[in-house]
């Protein structure tokens, strides 16, 4: 049993979002973005489903979070992805503002911290670690899949 | 009189698409995307239009392209930018393979050269200066006009 409103309960409907992203055969990783203890979007990477290269789960949750609150900047929003976001990724959650960012699993190839950890706004507070065994459980179990 | 099919000639049609953004009130950058010399892509930034704060020309343009030819990856593709791409941009350009990038003016406050050029993928070839002043010229108007 999860407690509804904590860092836990949040990566936990992520998660949910990656699973369906599994189901579709996408790279299964989700994200949900959180204003005022609501979640406000909800997506998955769906690169192959629109065959677009830019259709990150984080890309798709910060356009859908814009779109619901009117507004292009989202410093009261905390975003919870479950792998780390790469550098386009991180470079747009740098023009949104995101109040928080809340990663799952680390992803060394691919994600931000790699590169450079400026890549996001200064004032963007980064939580690491939260049901991080579990994100990187379901893209392992995906890759597995894919190399059978 | 601009000869056809060369990187003046495209680059001048994202510099159409960066006056059309110059109109509109948007920051002016344009951005065309070139396959076997004929555009399949044109957009300008239209982060305001779209409340949108990952609206950036190129991202816009990487997505109509890749619907338009039914392909996640460009590598066959060249994608003309009135200025050096963001980080975000980078990253998108790197998902996409795209072939080459040509960028006319620099930005050296938010431009992925900053940063790290390895943003880019291996494979892109970068050309850089094709119409830099009258790109640069149009951002400088725009940003002393958003000032008075």
């Amino acid at each position: 049993m999860i407690d509804l409103y904590t860092d836990e309960f949040f990566m936990s409907e992520a998660l949910k979002q990656a699973q369906i992203g599994f189901e579709e055969g996408e790279v299964p990783v989700g994200a949900v973005i959180v204003c005022k203890d609501r979640i406000i979007a909800k997506a998955y990477n769906q690169t192959e489903k629109l065959t677009d290269a830019t259709a990150h789960a984080e890309m798709i949750a910060l356009t859908s979070a814009s779109n619901y609150l009117g507004a292009k900047y989202l410093p009261e929003c905390k975003l919870y992805v479950t792998l780390e976001p790469c550098t386009m990724c991180a470079g747009a959650l740098f023009w949104s503002q995101i109040g928080e960012l809340h990663f799952a699993a680390k992803d060394p190839t691919r994600g931000y911290c790699r590169v450079h950890p400026s890549l996001l706004h200064p004032k963007t507070v980064v939580k690491q670690g939260t049901l991080a065994e579990e994100s990187g459980e379901i893209l392992r179990l995906f890759f597995k899949k894919l190399r059978n």
